[in-house]
């Protein structure tokens, strides 16, 4: 029996690796699903690249979306600096207006072609710097959606929106991955790392990442500058 | 007092233009939005263009999306070719996966970065090809997820998803943008224009815009081959 078709948004971080290695593990074909939404570095993609390929995706493909010509994040804006303090009230700067809802809605626009009814997406809504588009809720209202939107859903086909990290710790997340045979080293999270893929250590995704590996009582791989 | 800010999809189409002409009349400052989506011919953008500026629009962006590496639709997809029967049963060749869908998820993400509370689409479930996307319930659903998807809707922003045409007929899109100005021979709705706009005549889209022409009791100033 061939194993059924899902498609995996994939950062090239650590949680969407460990979303993928879960997938696979399930036994889905796993259709890799990365963007260049005009991030300030493309370390992150080149890591998704190689995350793809070391856990056994089907295939991976990247699609271009210029969400920087609307401006308003530190991750696509080069006017605004990427904020190094943490923890401050409200939602960070690094926010990407509307980025879960156009990457699931590309998502789904690949799953219908593909007949997947299976998408993953490794939002988390515990250590997860406050974007309202990681919320439980968020993601049930896109299914909602979904399954109203597509042609397949009219003639009865029911999507499925997984989101199996969201109520998960990061450190539970690395124990869970390190389980499925996760290489955290291939993972870049640093939303400013070098050409190199190496890691500031320093903004707010590093700090989560770096307090996951102390918490898991686990040697962190993540390459610094 | 400034007017507020709208996103307003403008395909370049009949529909669209009427949505557009509509938002200005109410007073909203508008920002109308196109997608390069790999569709099979350019003359409806360039089409985009010239309603804009006809129209009012205060801005007028192109965003280039890559949905034809997904390929699944005759209208991205070169080796399908354009139905021209019409009337069959089910969902038309021409439908694009979750179109809608990505346009008002990238419609969201722009409305979210000018602080726009209200989207407009064009879509039609009177005379409307059979699209699920294109149904109310649709509409609304995805408006339920945009209010909790973004940074704007956790501060208590309400954001609005406005489908004005979607209970008329043609003919009754027709009458209403004549009252409000808009001037068709600009607009090109034919999923195969040539390189200067001109229509088939033959595909579903010129089918059902000639008809609400004739019902209409109006004049047809599309330019055909």
């Amino acid at each position: 029996m061939s194993s059924a078709n899902a498609i995996v948004l994939l950062s090239g971080g650590l949680d969407s690796a460990t979303v993928l290695a879960g997938a696979v593990a399930r036994g889905f074909a796993c259709h890799a699903l990365s963007f260049d939404y005009g991030q300030r570095h493309r370390a992150e993609l080149a890591a998704a690249r190689l995350v793809a390929a070391a856990l056994g995706a089907r295939e991976h493909r990247i699609v271009g979306i210029d969400l920087a010509q609307f401006g308003g994040s530190a991750l696509t804006d080069a006017t605004l600096a990427v904020p190094t303090q943490g923890g401050g009230p409200g939602i960070p700067l690094t926010y990407v207006p509307a980025r879960n809802t156009v990457m699931l809605s590309l998502a789904l626009a690949w799953a219908e072609v593909l007949g997947a009814r299976d998408i993953f997406i490794g939002v988390n809504a515990v250590d997860y710097s406050g974007y309202p588009d990681c919320r439980p809720e968020y993601i049930k209202a896109f299914e909602t959606m979904a399954n109203l939107a597509t042609k397949a859903a009219v003639e009865g086909a029911r999507m499925h929106i997984h989101a199996p990290l969201i109520d998960l710790s990061k450190a539970q997340i690395i124990r869970s991955g390190l389980a499925l045979g996760v290489d955290y080293s291939l993972t870049v999270s640093c939303y400013q790392a070098d050409a190199a893929g190496r890691a500031c250590g320093l903004c707010d995704a590093c700090r989560l990442r770096r307090a996951g590996f102390a918490d898991a009582g686990l040697a962190d791989p993540t390459r610094y500058v």
